[in-house]
């Protein structure tokens, strides 16, 4: 090329988790069943869609107008219909103009920091949910700044952490809230989403809040929408209907903002991001037209009461699987449909591994963690290898702790259990390898 | 706030073409009647989606998979059908992991050029289409860089200004062509593609063209897909359901890559759009699943071949309404559905007008007028106001001439009749108005 | 200009320090005699360059060799000396590729920051010595990030306020310390320097020492060059022969870079400095050549011994002048030859002024300080229209404390008598003028 | 480090013209005597300041004033003196406010482009003088942008080429002119001179001109200054006492600036350079002083006719040296104190050489030319390890022309011949050397 294409943040862009499906469909090639806990896609874990959600997107898909374009900042009743369901809490009120509607969470996502100034930092939880992690660092072209939330604590964020970062660091901006939380599964009291506003304010920040999972909340869990904590603080909530109903192949979510007026410069960056989607001329009209017919319609709040019950009850049996593992530390998940689980300090070394009898999966699984610098990988390679269990190694999610994700999703009772019984053996196995071979070693000798 | 939130590029996402839409609403709360020339959805215009194609869509519907997530390129089988369907053609040949699915041509686009080094541009044609444009121009913070389609020769590229313009300007990367183009109508005949690949050649450039129109040519014009013209150069081509299907609302479009390996920074651009859509997750499903049942469908020939017809017919009814002006250019359409009218050079001033007799309807007409510098866009006010006829005036489209943007799309015989029959007569009426007040000024006197 | 010429950090450029000079010049027009305490020239305020320096840059200037180009990166012999020089202390040692000479400071300063990355920032000193603080605003286009040097406790910086900023801010990749201190006169001790170098080695930042002041040291006072406290962590000084000779028309100053191997990224940024003044060719040619034989003569030393006799004399009697103002902060300057002198908190307001006699030079005044917001501005302009006092305001250097810098440096005993005990009337006057207004209008009530 | 520390401009500073230098001095490691034609300093080659000149600098170095800081834009009667200087021609005027001194060209070049915005370009002639093309690229971080300077027509700029490089690159916003030039020693005809401001004045550029040499003019030859000819345009020349005094080791040139106020965006610029420079406080006051003495000392111009006639010889007897070569294009030198020679196409190659006896000195020069790609470089090399002669090769000038540049400085006659005899010898002997090395080879066969 006559030129460099290449933009600089976009090496930033590498999305490890995906190096994990690269491993699995590896050994799927030799014939292994992979039990895929590595993505929250409630469909592929046997979710239905309920009839009268089919029912109703099949009568849509009948009618020329969902097959058109739709305004370009999403069609305007769904987006009214949004604004009142939003103003039903007392909090920060808006109007259909404050909804900016756009293809799924990653694409609004994507934009949010794209249209960012890329001196200017938005700080976010670590662990990290990837997509906004892998955008902040391409639009700034450097690492993402992060808080820390504290397994030692329920994953609650660590606000002194939060607070000195913010105030040291004056090219942040914004802070990220993600409630209920992936991948650890929190769900942020108000007294800290509060104190996360107040910071806001005290250093003139905006807030942004990724919701998607606002209605998975079970366990008896409370919290806030950022709405309800906002006070006249400038933020923006992301929701969408990918997780609840569940359609994330609709690529269907938008943006709240909130108290846009109260600051030019925050102001004109709504702006932008609508000019954007302007500029592409709209978004998917099909799930917009759905949205309030299934928001609205009469089975919608009884089916996610059972969807959460189904979730809260999974959270248990998976709990029974780890409480007991003393190598690990494992906090209940109590929102979202995903856990994290973290090695205690010193557990894990480069020597552990789990035994497999396979000639071509052993070789397979060592020619993987040859070379590998976090044990966490090499933890979740071989429970990949050994037990065809697909999980995503921690440090994939910009932290310095060692451990996994998981998701809450199976819905097959049999294989759920298989599945984390396999993982809570592989566990004790692993961590045990290296001093069985200490033993062996001494046996030999 | 802290620091400033906005990134430079984003102040060029101004989209005029929407300003537009914004008066013809005032006119409408006015209680006039408007006629929608200004954006080319063929459903708003009257298009029915075949019943062939709700029955499909329809049926997918009702299987959990189409509401799931899918391989973040797009679905494996759908790729596959797609690069045999370009595999067809004698050219460059593909397989399935040179496709890259994208929530719609806008959003492919935006990421071209997101992704593209601001200092590394890509030169596109004169009228632009604004999605180019605007996105091209905020990339690099610099106004587009354009070549001039010529109405003296057909619409057809200047490749002289093309050819010293890329030689002259290093940090030009790519060459843009649309085609059949909007909004001018264009069929770029095969040997102005060749001449371009060969400048693209000479200058170590890759190629992108936009093939969302690609099957929509008629009037017995020929063109060759970019795959079929492009030798051993790099190459990109946008496809998408959004015109053809017509399913705009699907937000449903692709990348292919051509000769990607013939040049790793091309291949390392290639994987860099690979990854901005792995860390968005995936793309709609659904639309994706309908695509190869739709394509592959016995009906679907015969429906191209109806509603090419149809357009064509259409341009010769527009053409009859226009060919016998003076005051004009006018270049038949023969691919899309769009028409670019261009007014004689000198023909224009800034005392012209249409009468109106509604005096709120007038003064709303001449609040816009005043101050515009711009003719073409005193005339297309003028035009709406007067006629309640909605159209994009050229300037508008990063281009020097004057003129206007209509569209082909008017389903409803007499409504298209009586809308062209508005313009025809507005042309007249608005370029004899400074005439005539010099007259009636010489009889007052 | 077909494109906007300027650089987006040159607008950081402003040197408010120069407005004083601007105003001071506008009552020279009025016939008013001005006191120069705003400017560190010791030739300005009457000091002798001794006889023995003319005669050696007299000889030389009779040398055809003083008048060519000289080696890219200085006279070798010069760095050869310079190198030695350094060498007889313990610490880093250094041959005489490890220095290279610059125009001047300034000329070393602005290329310091220049050839950073502008994501790459350097914390400095506030109260801020301007040169060092736009060129790194100009390099980072943003607001310089700066520690605070403490008026509470001798001026010294206080580190917990360093460590934190440090810790939290990832851009910061050096530390700049000014030693002795423009503009606060404070020597940092060992121990201070010592935990700063600590800090740089946890962070893995460099360390920048200006020692343009590092003779200048009195009233018993000590502290240690950089070379001495670094370790092996990677460090530049920068010094030269404008303050201690006295010589600052000649342009003169040099970095040593300290440890340059130990880091490969520091060696190829030293490198680049030294890339980019290859490029310019060379710099001043005599003063170099005057340096080994100046350093080396014997009158040398004694002359040095009794200039710093000399000022700390003068910052003796200036102390009796400021030591008892119960509204000020004073701390005795032991270095270099400026004092800061701070404003107690709550002392200033917008009310305050001055009495002068004079109606033009009164209303010159009164238009200086319309809508000025820094109190301490306010009596800087007071002092010098009332007393022809030029002082430089402290919220000119990066600083939130209020208050004024002046210079050690007046050689003739009366005006430097008269001079400082203008300004203690000055002090006093002004902070109690409102009071009396007060008064006044009590009175008149 | 933290960070990296590197900005990405600073990789463009690589000084290809120092690293035969290098080279040279292995060889006088090994007892080779150089003959110094690398560099254009009068000091080196012989060249004695005279007499009157040295008093004037001796007398003033008596005076303390000469050793102070001067006013941060230069000293303000010397600009009063050059202004009227200038104003003696007709064309531009300008008063003292339009002059800002620098440390020599090297720091004002480098100023020029720093405060440029990156994405605005300065066109300058090809081949082109490192210390400008070096600066450019630094700021924009791209390859320089040039204009030919044509060997088959005097060196002349092809007009054509500029013009169409200006009118189609929109980041060109200035054109650069070194008149007379340096490496060529073209003189810029008026008419020529005239061109280029009328194309900057289509484009609305601003027009630089480097007039270091301007007073070294010879054989007859004229041209114009830039104010003479720059009517309304927006310009900068660059004047300095290195070359002419010759004082190189003063550093000490300036900048006038033309027509300043008739741009605001340029006024601008203007500001910013002079800001920077206030920011380094200001630049050297003894060359500052020296020169309206100089310029009026009544010797001046018989020094400076004596010393163009001395140059002017110097160019008569190289000519007679290469004038009959075939081999090579050589046109005489008119102006400044460089000659550029070029290789006719086709005549070099890789396997070109000449002999050396010694053995280390020919194993040097093997290792130097193996791997080289330019073969001008390799002749280069050859030549310098053969006969010790150090030239510049050609394409270390941003050039694609071969060939070499020498300079027209050496004062003593001997040495003057036997360096240029040793040149032309080496010609026509090194292309001839693989013909001999073919006949040789057939002799073998």
């Amino acid at each position: 090329m006559r030129q460099n294409l290449l933009h600089g943040g976009s090496q930033k862009l590498d999305y490890e988790i995906r190096d994990i499906v690269k491993k699995a469909e590896q050994l799927e090639k030799l014939g292994k069943k992979i039990y895929w806990e590595n993505i929250g896609d409630p469909i592929l874990k046997n979710a239905d869609v309920p009839d009268w959600i089919k029912e109703i997107v099949s009568e849509l898909v009948m009618d020329n107008k969902s097959y058109g374009y739709c305004h370009s900042k999403g069609i305007i009743e769904t987006r009214k219909f949004l604004a009142e369901k939003n103003n039903e809490f007392e909090g920060v009120q808006i109007n259909y103009d404050d909804i900016l509607f756009f293809n799924g969470l990653g694409d609004a996502i994507g934009k949010l920091y794209q249209f960012l100034n890329p001196y200017s930092r938005v700080i976010g939880p670590s662990p990290a949910y990837s997509t906004h992690s892998a955008f902040e660092a391409a639009h700034s072209n450097k690492e993402p700044l992060t808080y820390n939330l504290d397994p030692d604590n329920n994953w609650y964020p660590d606000l002194d952490d939060l607070y000195l970062k913010v105030k040291y660091n004056p090219s942040i901006v914004g802070i990220l809230v993600i409630n209920p939380d992936n991948p650890t599964g929190v769900v942020y009291p108000e007294s800290y989403l509060k104190r996360i506003v107040e910071i806001a304010k005290e250093f003139n920040l905006f807030v942004v809040s990724d919701e998607i999972y606002g209605n998975i909340i079970y366990n008896g869990n409370k919290t806030k929408r950022l709405s309800e904590v906002l006070g006249d603080v400038p933020g923006i909530s992301l929701k969408g209907i990918s997780k609840e109903v569940p359609w994330p192949g609709s690529r269907c979510g938008w943006m709240e903002f909130y108290n846009r007026k109260s600051d030019r410069n925050f102001d004109d960056y709504c702006l932008a991001l609508e000019n954007a989607k302007m500029v592409e001329v709209c978004c998917t009209t099909l799930p917009q037209r759905a949205i309030p017919r299934i928001f609205s319609h009469p089975k919608y709040h009884e089916y996610l009461k059972e969807k959460n019950e189904s979730i809260a009850s999974r959270s248990n049996i998976i709990g029974n699987h780890f409480k007991n593992i003393d190598y690990i530390k494992f906090n209940k998940t109590n929102g979202a449909f995903y856990n994290t689980i973290v090695f205690q300090d010193g557990v894990l070394n480069n020597n552990q591994f789990l035994k497999i009898e396979d000639d071509k999966t052993r070789e397979l699984a060592e020619s993987w963690v040859n070379g590998i610098s976090k044990p966490d990988s090499r933890f979740v390679y071989y429970l990949l290898a050994a037990k065809g269990v697909c999980v995503v190694p921690l440090s994939s999610f910009q932290s310095n702790l060692l451990g996994f994700r998981i998701t809450l999703l199976e819905e097959n009772p049999e294989v759920l259990q298989y599945t984390f019984q396999q993982i809570a053996e592989a566990i004790n196995e692993f961590c045990n390898s290296d001093k069985v071979m200490e033993t062996e070693q001494v046996n030999l000798a």
